[in-house]
């Protein structure tokens, strides 16, 4: 039996146990970007530290980032082998709205083959599958057949902060050949793809402000400035009717799309009807064709209204005109953009056209992240082609995607090394919404690619 | 002594009870609009109904409207003298912002000679003063000076739904030769005045629906339809930039503004720096002057929009897009609109540019009111005038007020009868927001105009 065989057979025998694994670690209430969840970003972390010495891991250790922890450990089997540095993230998006979830967002639910629950897809499933691989490995062998070092963030989802310095400042306990995200999500449930683009991000939130306090609109109604009022003209000036920002100075330093990513587009043959169907709506006007909606999903930035807020919102009416307004927006950025200049164009915009008697604050978010591509002449990203290749009998496509994965291009400013993404989410798999859920298909089709990328990558 | 000083020496004596009074009332959560103060709302027709048969009222009765109860009383004195209906409202505002009051909106306190409470100014002091009233002249002299009807609603803040409906099923328990209105507010602290016309109102709510769910607005943005984006460019068209509304057909019906009302305008030589360093804003481009400032706040309809929610509100950021955007509207109406006619025409111009992708909801709150004028040579309204130039030593303004009371056209089309208002709260007292007061000050005024008014009018 060979290594490879001797860790799929130990993966094969202790599925169920996996499986358990996942649902504690799911049952974590581990949401970054709201305070409330303190205990449950703390209880995650000693979670994956646990699970890493569990796995056979050394020097696991909670790493200070200046928010929440990110968890380290590593196993160095042979120094002459190369080491891998993986990527995932613990910390998970909100769950609101609860009454939208079948089960609770926090108690993991088994349905149709998929497991339900906050952050099974995004990221805990996909970070989970390389700690059970190593495991197995060690297990059976007693090593890995490559070097492999773990770094697991808890910032993920509030825009990784404090990535960059955390990278900066463990540069030597990070030293590494390339990087293996787990966190990223395949394109399609029913294409093999490999993501080697995504978009970068800078979000923020603006709060207008008008009268000191609400006012009665039936005796004010005319006479006093609305903050509301003004906020829906100046979040409507920014979009034209094409849907593209119009925003001055937005597009600085964007460059054509990129050729390798466009011939994608063309080899998807997209079906937009579907997408439209899956997701509950009509067509936008601007959006004739799936060539035209992945140009946009894929290699255009937009600015989006995330929440707004103003005024009375309970049941019933409130005769009021508010003291404030506030929205939260995120903008995705494409190649060239940068997250400050384009939160300061943006900034600026609303600025120039605030109305006399309305007050407008800015505020960031976090650093956001530029947009990222893998080398596509990267040896590990043919690897983790022929691996797919193999297990699924297609090659898969090189896709982008839509989405932030921002440690892509922290990575390379700071350690100056390579990342893939090597994740068994899928895109459709509803992380940032009610019912996410992870396919356990994938959850064992990742369990044995991880296998075999890593027993490839030690040959 | 004669009748009314011995009411009046009651008053006095009595007076720490009367605050007790209504401090008692106002501990009732009596919000109308929100299903969650039920309780209250019974607590609160409860109080008025106790009270009234404790100040010697007869037929004390809670009405059956469909809606919240109305509460009715009567003292017949002297069926050859004339006979008044007094209006007044027990339900209140809803409390929040709650973080906003310094003391709990439930739990009155005095400071510097005011009382601090939801509703106390509208409309529980206002309309406590004639019960009291009623009831000094009962203890002392054992009749009333006219014969008085009282009708206390329950659902002024949502609308009064089922005002019209109630006047006309109860209509012969409610005949009368005149209403008095315990609910109008006065102008301005500092200047005598009697509130001649009120805006009508219409309000709705908007519900704009795009994606069937939540959806990641890093994987979606750029191709799915965003419903805040589509509401704020909706709302956006619906006013022009000198602040006026321009939906086509908005304006139906209406004629130029009344001239006695423009001459009060002229008369009041309004300062708009004082009203805006009073509310906590600069002054919007299109308001020159006070004139202007009262032209619009008195005699153009509006079009305000109360509270707006979409997508995340809570800490830090959730990066989705939503699938649902509402917003809460009113519009205060002039002489000539027809609420019906506003709500349909403001629904046509959304759904006209309602974007593909997007779909909506038009909810209406109740069947709104028309603007109302009081006759301006109704015998009552100089009867009120002489009593309150009296009491003040200057004659008061006929002012018009931008908020709504829809009991006076009501009266006037099922009743045929005409309405004044006669109020000892005044415009500023911050009904509808936080820290809602009542001047107790006026509370006594109040107590010794309403004695003296119903004096007049038994003479």
């Amino acid at each position: 039996m060979t290594t490879l065989d001797a860790a799929k057979a130990y993966l094969d025998a202790h599925y169920e146990d996996a499986l358990e694994d996942l649902k504690a670690f799911c049952r974590i209430e581990s949401v970054s970007t709201d305070p409330a969840y303190r205990e449950g970003i703390r209880a995650a972390a000693g979670f994956v530290a646990d699970r890493l010495t569990r796995a056979g891991f050394s020097r696991v250790a909670q790493l200070e980032t200046g928010g929440h922890p990110a968890v380290y450990g590593e196993i160095i089997s042979d120094p002459s082998k190369p080491t891998y540095l993986v990527y995932g993230h613990y910390d998970v998006q909100p769950p609101d709205p609860l009454d939208k979830w079948v089960t609770p967002p926090f108690e993991p639910s088994v349905r149709d083959d998929r497991l339900y629950a906050r952050g099974v897809s995004d990221d805990k499933g996909p970070l989970l599958i390389p700690i059970l691989v190593a495991e197995a490995f060690m297990r059976t062998g007693g090593k890995l057949p490559v070097n492999m070092k773990v770094l697991i963030e808890g910032e993920e989802e509030a825009g990784s902060p404090n990535f960059e310095a955390t990278l900066d400042r463990y540069r030597d306990l990070l030293a590494c050949d390339a990087v293996i995200s787990a966190d990223g999500a395949m394109w399609r449930p029913d294409r093999p793809s490999l993501t080697v683009a995504s978009r970068g991000m800078v979000d923020f939130e603006i709060i207008v402000k008008g009268p000191s306090k609400d006012l009665h609109s039936g005796r004010h109604g005319g006479s006093a400035p609305n903050p509301i009022t003004a906020l829906v003209a100046l979040l409507a000036s920014l979009h034209g009717g094409d849907g593209r920002v119009t925003v001055d100075g937005f597009m600085d330093g964007t460059a054509a799309p990129d050729a390798r990513i466009l011939a994608a587009i063309e080899a998807a043959n997209f079906d937009s009807a579907s997408y439209y169907a899956e997701i509950g709506t009509a067509k936008p006007d601007p959006i004739d064709n799936g060539r035209e909606l992945l140009l946009r999903q894929w290699l255009e930035p937009t600015l989006e209204f995330n929440g707004i807020s103003g005024g009375y919102q309970g049941e019933g009416s409130k005769t009021i005109i508010p003291s404030t307004a506030s929205v939260k927006i995120t903008c995705r950025l494409v190649a060239g953009q940068k997250p400050d200049h384009v939160a300061e164009v943006v900034k600026r915009h609303l600025e120039q056209r605030l109305p006399p008697g309305i007050s407008l604050e800015f505020h960031r978010q976090g650093p956001g992240s530029e947009a990222f591509f893998v080398n596509p002449d990267l040896p590990l990203l043919a690897t983790a082609e022929d691996v797919l290749g193999e297990l699924l009998g297609q090659k898969p496509l090189r896709v982008a995607m839509g989405a932030t994965v921002p440690i892509g291009s922290a990575i390379r400013k700071i350690l100056d090394r390579e990342a893939i993404f090597f994740s068994f989410s899928t895109s459709d798999e509803d992380y940032h919404a009610p019912n996410e859920f992870l396919r356990l298909k994938n959850f064992r089709l990742g369990l044995s690619a991880w296998a075999q990328l890593l027993e490839r990558l030690g040959r």
